[in-house]
Order: structure tokens, then C-alpha cells, then sequence
């Protein structure tokens, strides 16, 4: 039998069963070590590393002596038992090295930019241009595989749940609401564009209108938006799933176990919530002052404006006074069991930065020796306090924060506050996946800078109650069949139930200030397909950076994207965006406008 | 218990077991028959048809003399079984019927432009326009559905086969090699462009050099080419793979049993080649007279020059003696056992038909009556023609065609004769995927137009006998470690060892007039990742397009794409290409440069 020409096993293989095997490994040279004149060569491939290690005396030493770091090596080699001391137990291969018979060296390595060994930070620039030398490294090869992982499970998962993938074109319409698009110009068509998609969002629900059920994607979506880190310039992923003749109750439980699962997998141990709440938009800014709560802090806000109304804190009483709107919120903080009682110095550093944050302050009571203390306290005296107190289950060691206001201007702050109280009081516990429904969000918002109202989340959501509720409701007060999915304070994913009523369609449009023509014209092929039989639908996208940031603990999508650009919106490694050639323009029928 | 909203089950679900059963189902009206008073609805979703009835005497018998075809309704009632007369076996839902208790118009349809019942031809534009019906029609959605299938069936065969999935970008570089890019301009950076990828070739190859392995993409690619029939303008599909430390016997073996499986999978019963034979690229030249050989056709052609030289068939003596390069090939046409004799008449056809080709003809010789007849065999006498019949192994009934010249010249239209034949005898055994490698493609070819030597296939292949061969071998003879695969006479896939030497790539790149200047420049990304390391490692993209017309025995990629641009590269559905605004051009810093 013929020996393969690079390799009989990867180097994440052998073990002690091998030994005394003759064996041939391929793979870069990950480390070398000199250990009194014996040779230690650890050779990496995708799979694992393996120790190999060669003498003096041998035949090949000279080879082995001009190999450098990350040069790319053929070895031959027996396979021998490691003396126990010199066991690694935190790798596959830890058992067991080669003794090197010979090396063919397959690709040399200059001098390297950026070290693949170790974990040193490096500048982005560099780590992008060589970006192949970066994904060799440890955490960001684990990082990118686990990555491929968490997609191939949720494919997985969509397929058991009976989806089916779809590919939906990707030279596609402008679509006129939403981000900014990214145009491609028709060389057929002089002075005509394409559009990069968004979100596959009209070509699922034309799906489901072409009487497909159960669609998925995982889909590239395209927003030509200025970069931040946790979001890439240009092109991202998202889960995306539509379903026929469903409810929004039909969705959610549908798909939290898909995404629960996936989450498990790679939770690495950490806990994951298992039936998601499922809380209305009101109620969760109510708790938690955000449509993305993070469930992870156990504070829950209250209204304790009862308490304040005509007290002696005359900051707090004066305005409800003035404004029946004007409400106080209550951040409770009720201490960790244990935990050193949350005094006058913890509340005055909250307070401080409230002020920072450019709030008048932040208000608070603590609690010790069976009665609350600090300036708020003392103006409202023992009574309202104890109420307080008793409203909220506070006790000693405890303390409570307010916020007074029109609950619309403070609430993000409100939010704010809860986490930092929660996180600063170590709260918060972070060995858990904390995931929930937020649901029921209002359909329509103010436009403040356009003076008109428009569409809070998506136009295709169908309004609660239909067409009926937008005849005769107030706009601003109607909901949506409209949800997110939230895991740790940061949306997840995003859906509805569809508006596919061709009239209620024009008419939640018109509410905004477009008019029939107008809603034919831009939306002309879902519109005129709703007018051929469409069937109730609806579905959501789950946002597989933001999920696989969090499943890797890290914060920036350059630790999670095999080649992202850099915040330029650049990408490095190869040289994109460049200058076209003036045949391309003129094929493309444009010319550049340039403001030199 | 509540019932669901809108259906207790699918339209393919219920069978006799559910007979006496409360059901609810909702779908698209199919088919409305009126019989004797009686209405029968056939009702239609993604999962089946379920036929429904309704009497007059019954309370919503209005509500379902109301209904129109593709409405979509909720229909209430009880499961019967059908009289045996009655009962279809052709479908799931074939033995029993739903008697209608109540009706709910979900969606009312206007009059349709386009009926989804039946299978009547309907112009591309009304297809296009209306995909969202077109879609509905039965064999269209089997179609679809199927290629959503095979896609799954790929990407679970190559996770078995130890592959990874990764995304490679959409946005990137402009590839100064093949096919004419699709340019997106930037906004960040003005009077540059991004491309989308015509094939991820660059990057599946960073990958490998990034120290990953065994890679593979359902990739969207681009090219703007102008359409037809069986190239969508735009985008399309590849199963594109790699894989590190592999010799090219290494690719063939790993990936040919997951295409054949795939292939199996979908067959419906037609036979599918186990073991792909792997023919070098000038046997499939001289034996088929193709790189695409349909190897459903048993016909094999030879070289029959020696017959002829100095022959008394003039017309050939006289061209082999003038040009040793000029030879004969035969088209052995071995008639299929029992048939009608292959005789003059047949033989004519086929000259007239090469006549029709802008040939000079098609000589022949057919044999009767133990001997040759026609003008070639009384022109070389019967010594020679019972020599060719021996080469040959023809028997009485069977035939035989010429074609002489430089074979270079000639081999294509040989190619197309050898299929006519074996077409018109009925000799091809259209129950069948035959499906081949071929093999050991020229690295070179002669670049007529511009006067040069230019690379045969792909610039990134591995030339056989690499840097040496390079220096020392006649370009035009070299071999390159590239390969095809090949079913039914379509070329199915296209892969190579790729050349990973940074410098025989700037040595093959010079041959063909490209300074090393301009593949550090043009090629840098590949070329800067070269330096550092970089594993042998091939790969090999499959067409998704053409697999599944294979599968779905189509001839239009309309036929298996959801949502296809038209032949003028137009979406009539969504509206695209469109023109852009003005703020769209301005903060792309383009202009139009409209001819009118």
C-alpha cells in the first residue's frame, strides 16, 4: 500500500493507540522549542496540533534546523508514547509526539507581520491585510469554525421544524423604505440600477403568496450604512423564516425551540432560558425602560408616583402637580444575600452619574436600621417611605432609585440606570442566556424632524385589529402583530404577522402620508400579488452576528467574520473598493462625480 | 380544546383514518366543479389538495357559490370516505373528502391573467410578471421545491464528508480575470467600486492558506453576460468546495460519492453512473470529439488514417499526403440489435445534414450482405474497408462516418456528428445520469485575437510537473492538474490542484504576458497569502443550476429558479433595474453617461 503524498493521519489524530506506527502529518509550524539539543516541532492543521521532535544524530536534523515558524511541512515519522511527564492533557494529541524520520518542507514563510502563536493584541490594519495569518490563530480560527457550527444548526433545526431553504435573487429593486441601498448599475439598461437587498423581505412574503409554506433563508442582507463594531459595513446574515396561515403565537412557538437548541449547543455550559417570556412593548419599557431587556438583571421598575404626589419632596410633588403625565419611577436594588448593604456612597456615585449622564440627578433611598435613608426620605417622611419600601419588598441593605418625569422623555434613561444598578451591584449573572419575546409594539410612531406619522417598525406588519382599528383608532395608540426576540439586552431578531389586505395595506400607508398610486408604485409586486389570493403569513430574521457575538463572548463582529472589512469600509486583503476602468464605465453607462 | 385558527391540518394530511373527524384546512380554491348541484372545491396549499363538498341544503352552500378559483379559504367540516368509485389513488388525500360546514374568505382573487390549474403554455413576460401564480402551478412548484432539495441533499453530503460551510464575502474585488463583474459603487469612497464575486475562487483559496480545510459554499456568484437559456443574467448557484493537502485523486474520491448520491436521490429511478471513469482531456477529444463527452452514447470514435493514406478515396489520400497532421476518425455506428439496417438513405440524411453544418459532407460506409457499400468503400476497394470494419468490430446493419481534416479543426463538429448519430439510431440510453471526470486539461492555450499564449482554463491551476515544466516544456503541450466533471454531455463541474508556489505563479502568469508587477498588483491578496505559508490544496465547483435542469429534465433555468430575470435581464415583478435618484447618484459620486 502506497503512503498518501501528505498525510496518513491530521494532526489532531493520533493518540496512544498509534504508537509505534509509522504515520505522515502535514501541517504549518506552529512552534519550535530547542530542549538541549533535541528539536520540539508542533505541527498544526484545522484539526489540532502535534508534537514532533527529532535529534541531532538524525538524518534529517539539518532539515529540521532551517524550518521557521508557520512554514508549511511534510513529516514522516514513528508515533511514540510521551513520558508521563510530559503528558498534555488539553489536547487530543497530548499522549503522544513523532520521532521525525524526514521532512519535506511543502511552503516557506518570510518574516512574519503578525505572529499566529500566542494570543498578542494586534492593530487591526495588520490583522486585516493578513487577515490569512490572523484566522490561524487560536481563538479566532475556534471563533470563525464555531461560527459555521451555529449556522449549520440552525439550518438543522429550520429542516426538523419542516422549512425549507430558499435562495431569493440577490440583483434585486430599490426598496424605498428602510436604510440606504446599495446600487449596482444594469449595463443592459443605460441609467438604470439595481438594488442589493436588504432583507429578503417582499420575495419571502411573494413566496408565501406563491403558495410555498414554511420558508428559510440563510440570507445575505446588504445596508449601505456608515460601519460600527457591531455593525459591518455592508453585507450581514440573517436567519429568515416566513410561514403561511399561521398566528404570531404559531411563529414564537415555533421557532424558540429552533433557536433555544442552537443556543444550548454552543451555551458552553452557560444556562439558557427555556420558554421565553413573552412581555408587550408597554409593559417592558414599563419594567425594564427598553424594548430590549436585559432579563439577566432581576430589577423590575415601578410607578411609586402615589407616594410622591403632594410630599414633601417638592422637586418630585411640583411636577406631578403641573403635568398629569409626569410620573416617578422606582429602580429597586434589592442586595445580593451577603452582600455589604448598599449605603449612602453607592447611591451617591449613581447620583453623580446621573448627572454625568445629563440628568439633574438620580434620586434614591436606602435602607438600614428598619427605615430608609437620604434627602428623599427625609422629605417625605417615615410613612410614604415605608410604603415605598413595602410596595417594592425592599429591606435593609437595600435601596431604591427614582426617576420623575413624562415617562416618553425618561424611560431610556430609566433603563440605563436599572443596568447599571444592576451591574454594578453585580446583579446581574452572566453565566446565563437570558432570551424573552417583546411583543405587541405599536404600529405607528411620531415622526418628530417630518411632522407626520410613520410606521414604528415595519410597513408590512398588520395593524391589531385591521383595517377596521386604522379607520377608527387613534394611530398612535394601535398595536402591531409585531415582536422581537431579545437575549441579553440585545435584539435578536425582529418579525410580524403580515398585513396581505391589499386595503388595509393602502390605508395604513395613507395614515402616513402616501397615497395609493404611491404604495402601487413602490411596493408594486407584493401589492399586486395581494390582490390574487394571499394567504395570512408571517415570520421573523434572527440576526446570526449579533447570536454568534454572543455565543463567542465578544463585542466586535471582526472576532466572528472570516474577512470583514475594516471601519473604512475597506477590505484590506484584497484591495476592494478600487478604481473601475473607463471601459467598465462606459459599459455601465456612468461616469464619476468626484468633488475634488 | 381551541381549534387553530386557521387549519387543523395540511391539504396533503388526511387520509381514511381521519374519517368522522371535525377538521379545519385553509388553501387557495384549486378547482370548483359543479356536479348535479353539488359544489366540489378542490382547496391547495404548499403540502396537497384536498377535494371538499358542499350540498345546497347546507347553510354556508352561499358562502361557497361565492368562491372563485385561487381565493383562499378556511373551510370547517367532517372527513368522509369517498364511494370506491370515487377514491383517487393518485393522491395522498385521495380517499376521502371534506364535508363543508362553514367557509371564511381569507383572500378573494382578482380575475386571474394567468390560471394555475392545468398546464397550459403561457408567454415568459405574463409568467414573469405574475411568478407569484406562475409559482402555484403544479409542476413549477414541484420544481422549485425540488431544487430546494437537492441544494439540502448537497449541503448534507458535504457536512457527512467532513466539510464545513463558510460565507465568503459578496462585496469585494474586482477580478481582472473571466467573465465581465458587476460593480457597486461606493459611497464611503468615492469614484471606487466594489464587484460581486464571480466565483469565490480567491477566497475559498485564502481559506486553505488561512489554515482551514475541507471548505465548501452554496455560493451565489455574478457575471454580467449577456442571457440565454441556460445562463440566467445575473446570478447563479455553485457548489464550490476546496481542500487542503489533497492530491487531485483525493478531490475526485471525496466528492464524486456525495454528487452521486445526490444524483441518486433524485433520479427518479433512472439509472446514475457508481464510479466515474476519469478521461484525460485528448482521449475524450479523440474518442468523443468533445471535453463534454455524453457518455449515454456508446459510440467511440477512431482513427481509421492509416486506411486511407494513399487510398483511391482521393479526397482524403490527397489531404494526408499534403499535411502529416491531417487524419481520418471514424463514427462507428453499431446498430442496435434487432433494428432496421443502417442504409444508404440514413447515411445520406447524414451527409446532407453535415452539408447543413457548413461541412463538405459526411462520408460513409454501411455494411450489407457481409460487405461495404457506398462511395468510399468502392473507392478504397474491399481489402480496406473489410480493415476498417475489423478496427471497428462492425457487423452487418451497422455503419460508419468519416470525418477528415486537422483534427484540431474538426474535432468539434466530429463531436456533434458522433451525438446526431447516436441520437437519430436511438442508440443514446436516455434513462441514465452518465457522469465522468475528465481530466489532465491543457494548461495553455494559443489566444488567437491577441497574438499570445493565454491560460487554457483557470490561472490558478497547478501546471503537471509545476515550475520545472514551466521553464523547460513547450507551453502548449503542458498538462495542468485541472479537471471537469461531466454528465450526460454537460460540463457539471470545474476544479484544480492549485498552483500555491508564489513563484510558478508569476512564471505562469509571464507566459502569458503579465509582468510580475501585475499579478503582485492584480492578484495581490493570493499573492501576498502565498508567501506565507500556503498548503497544497484543490478544490472544484459544481453548477446548481444545471444539476438540478438535470434532475427537474428542464431546459430553461426559468423552470427551476423561484424569482428569474427575464432575456433582457429585467425583473417584470419587482421592477428592476430602476432608475436612481438623484440623492442616490450624488452620494455615490456618479453620474449617468446616457447615450440617447
Amino acid at each position: 500500500m502506497t503512503t498518501h503524498r501528505y498525510r496518513t493521519h491530521t494532526c489532531g489524530a493520533l493518540t496512544a493507540d498509534d504508537a509505534g506506527n509509522n504515520v505522515r502529518l502535514s501541517g504549518w509550524v506552529h512552534r519550535i522549542r530547542d530542549h538541549g539539543g533535541l528539536l520540539f516541532i508542533d505541527l498544526r492543521d484545522n484539526y489540532g496540533i502535534t508534537q514532533c521532535v527529532i535529534d541531532p544524530d538524525s538524518a534529517a536534523f539539518a532539515d529540521a534546523e532551517k524550518v521557521r515558524s508557520e512554514w508549511v511541512l511534510r513529516i514522516d515519522g514513528e508515533v511514540k508514547l510521551r513520558d508521563a511527564a510530559a503528558v498534555n492533557t488539553n489536547i487530543a494529541t497530548g499522549g503522544i509526539e513523532i520521532f521525525i524520520r524526514e521532512i519535506e518542507v511543502l511552503s516557506v514563510a518570510k518574516e512574519l507581520p503578525l505572529p499566529v502563536f500566542g494570543d498578542a493584541e494586534y492593530p487591526e490594519d495588520i490583522r486585516l491585510r493578513y487577515r490569512f495569518l490572523d484566522l490561524r490563530r487560536e481563538k479566532l480560527h475556534a471563533n470563525i469554525l464555531k461560527r459555521t457550527k451555529v449556522i449549520s444548526a440552525m439550518r438543522a433545526g429550520m429542516g426538523d421544524a419542516g422549512f425549507t431553504e430558499f435562495s431569493t435573487p440577490i440583483l434585486t429593486a430599490s426598496s424605498p423604505e428602510g436604510a440606504r441601498d446599495f446600487l449596482v448599475p444594469s449595463r443592459i439598461h443605460p441609467g438604470k440600477f439595481f438594488a442589493l437587498p436588504q432583507a429578503p423581505q417582499q420575495y419571502k412574503q411573494l413566496l408565501m403568496v406563491a403558495g410555498f409554506d414554511r420558508y428559510f433563508q440563510v440570507a445575505p442582507c446588504f445596508r449601505d450604512e456608515d460601519p460600527r463594531a457591531d455593525r459591518l459595513p455592508g453585507e450581514f446574515y440573517q436567519l429568515d423564516l416566513e410561514m403561511s396561515f399561521v398566528t404570531q403565537e404559531d411563529v414564537w412557538n415555533t421557532v424558540e425551540p429552533v433557536i433555544t437548541n442552537v443556543f444550548e449547543k454552543f451555551a458552553d455550559g452557560k444556562r439558557v432560558t427555556k420558554g421565553w417570556k413573552r412581555i408587550p412593548y408597554w409593559e417592558a419599557i414599563r419594567k425594564y425602560g427598553s424594548d430590549k431587556p436585559d432579563l439577566r438583571n432581576p430589577i423590575e421598575m415601578a410607578d411609586t408616583t402615589p407616594w410622591f404626589r403632594g410630599s414633601g419632596f417638592k422637586v418630585f410633588a411640583n411636577q406631578i402637580e403641573a403635568d398629569d403625565k409626569v410620573q416617578v419611577w422606582a429602580i429597586p436594588a434589592k442586595n445580593k444575600v451577603g452582600a455589604e448593604p448598599i449605603g449612602r456612597a453607592f447611591c451617591d456615585r449613581m447620583n453623580a452619574w446621573a448627572q454625568g449622564q445629563g440628568q439633574p440627578g438620580l434620586g434614591y433611598i436606602f435602607f438600614k436600621d428598619g427605615q430608609g435613608s437620604g434627602p428623599i426620605a427625609k422629605n417625605i417622611g417615615e410613612e410614604r417611605t415605608n410604603a415605598i419600601r413595602d410596595q417594592l419588598g425592599l429591606v435593609d441593605g437595600d435601596a431604591v432609585f427614582f426617576v420623575c418625569g413624562v415617562p416618553r422623555a425618561f424611560y431610556k434613561f430609566a433603563g440605563e440606570a436599572r443596568n447599571k444598578v444592576g451591574f454594578d451591584l453585580d446583579l446581574v449573572d452572566t453565566e446565563q442566556f437570558s432570551l424573552c419575546w417583546v411583543v405587541d409594539f405599536p404600529f405607528y410612531e411620531w415622526n418628530e424632524e417630518e411632522k407626520r406619522i410613520d410606521f414604528a417598525h415595519n410597513p408590512f406588519s398588520m395593524p391589531q385589529g385591521g383595517l377596521e382599528a386604522l379607520n377608527t383608532d387613534s394611530p398612535l395608540e394601535l398595536l402591531a402583530y409585531q415582536y422581537d426576540a431579545v437575549c441579553n439586552g440585545y435584539e435578536i431578531a425582529s418579525g410580524s404577522i403580515r398585513n396581505q389586505e391589499p386595503e388595509t395595506m393602502v390605508k395604513a400607508f395613507e395614515l402616513t402620508g402616501k397615497s395609493r398610486e404611491e404604495v402601487e408604485e413602490q411596493f408594486g409586486g407584493l401589492y399586486r400579488a395581494f390582490q390574487y389570493g394571499a394567504p395570512p403569513h408571517g415570520g421573523a430574521a434572527f440576526g446570526i452576528d449579533r447570536i454568534v457575538m454572543l455565543l463567542c463572548g465578544v463585542q466586535n463582529l471582526r472576532e466572528i467574520t472570516a474577512f470583514p472589512m475594516n471601519q473604512q469600509a475597506e477590505d484590506l486583503l484584497m484591495g476592494a473598493p478600487s478604481p473601475a476602468s473607463a471601459k467598465q464605465m462606459r459599459e455601465l453607462s456612468i461616469r464619476l462625480n468626484v468633488q475634488s
